[in-house]
């Protein structure tokens, strides 16, 4: 299955665990390392999005708080923190597919990769199964209200 | 003793394990409810700052992953990826001693509280003993060149 597909199955999982539905891999020599979605509810844990969950595991497989050989699939465009701790590991490459105006931080917001307080800058490529994440998030919000 | 007394004490024992000089305190109720410095190298968790991991044991103690009414002490500015969580954290205020023009994202930076992507900002306060903070971080990467 591509990779990003596998970022969708953990956003469905996520779903169905009361959690926004989204879903990252982080992918070292062509193989899954760590896979995840949103466990903030569940952990009680503000920092528990799914790309700080893998980051965080690939980090304790691999024995080091960086990962330059590693790229990040993630269903959702990265928040203000997230956008950091991809910075902080040394990620090279980046992939999300749906865009998020209203907290995302590459595209949108601080565009955190843009500034001078950022010290590594992943490749970055959007739009990847963006219609399918996408409409994950819509018909998790709209179950909810 | 004072809460960023307490802070430096943590940012002192963090520089002696040979990480970079930080530590914070969170307050809840007068009381210290949680207290970290750095843990990147020991943990390898490029998120293991001394704020996440006073917020991450707060919530953990608290079993909720919001925390308004506590206050929070760093030695440092907090970087992009704490304030962002001091902000999902709902964190009422915080107090920083030294400011980080190189990473710091509070009155340098990406200044994310005043981001339209930033949906709670705590009150802020910089500078308590800024000095005493400055000078553990100014040595310890003296003694590191």
């Amino acid at each position: 299955m591509p990779f990003m597909e596998e970022a969708l199955e953990e956003a469905r999982a996520a779903g169905s665990r009361g959690e926004v539905p989204v879903g990252a891999v982080l992918v070292h020599n062509n193989k899954i390392l760590a896979r995840a979605g949103n466990r903030t509810l569940q952990h009680n844990d503000p920092s528990g999005h799914a790309e700080m969950l893998v980051i965080r595991e690939a980090c304790s497989k691999l024995q080091s708080q960086r990962l330059p050989e590693c790229d990040l699939y993630v269903t959702l465009e990265p928040c203000t923190m997230c956008a950091a701790v991809i910075s902080f590991a040394r990620i090279r490459r980046l992939y999300f597919a749906a865009e998020d105006n209203k907290g995302g931080a590459v595209q949108n917001g601080v565009r955190f990769f843009t500034q001078p307080t950022c010290h590594h800058s992943p490749d970055w490529y959007s739009g990847l199964s963006e219609q399918a994440a996408a409409d994950l998030l819509t018909e998790f919000f709209k179950s909810r209200r």
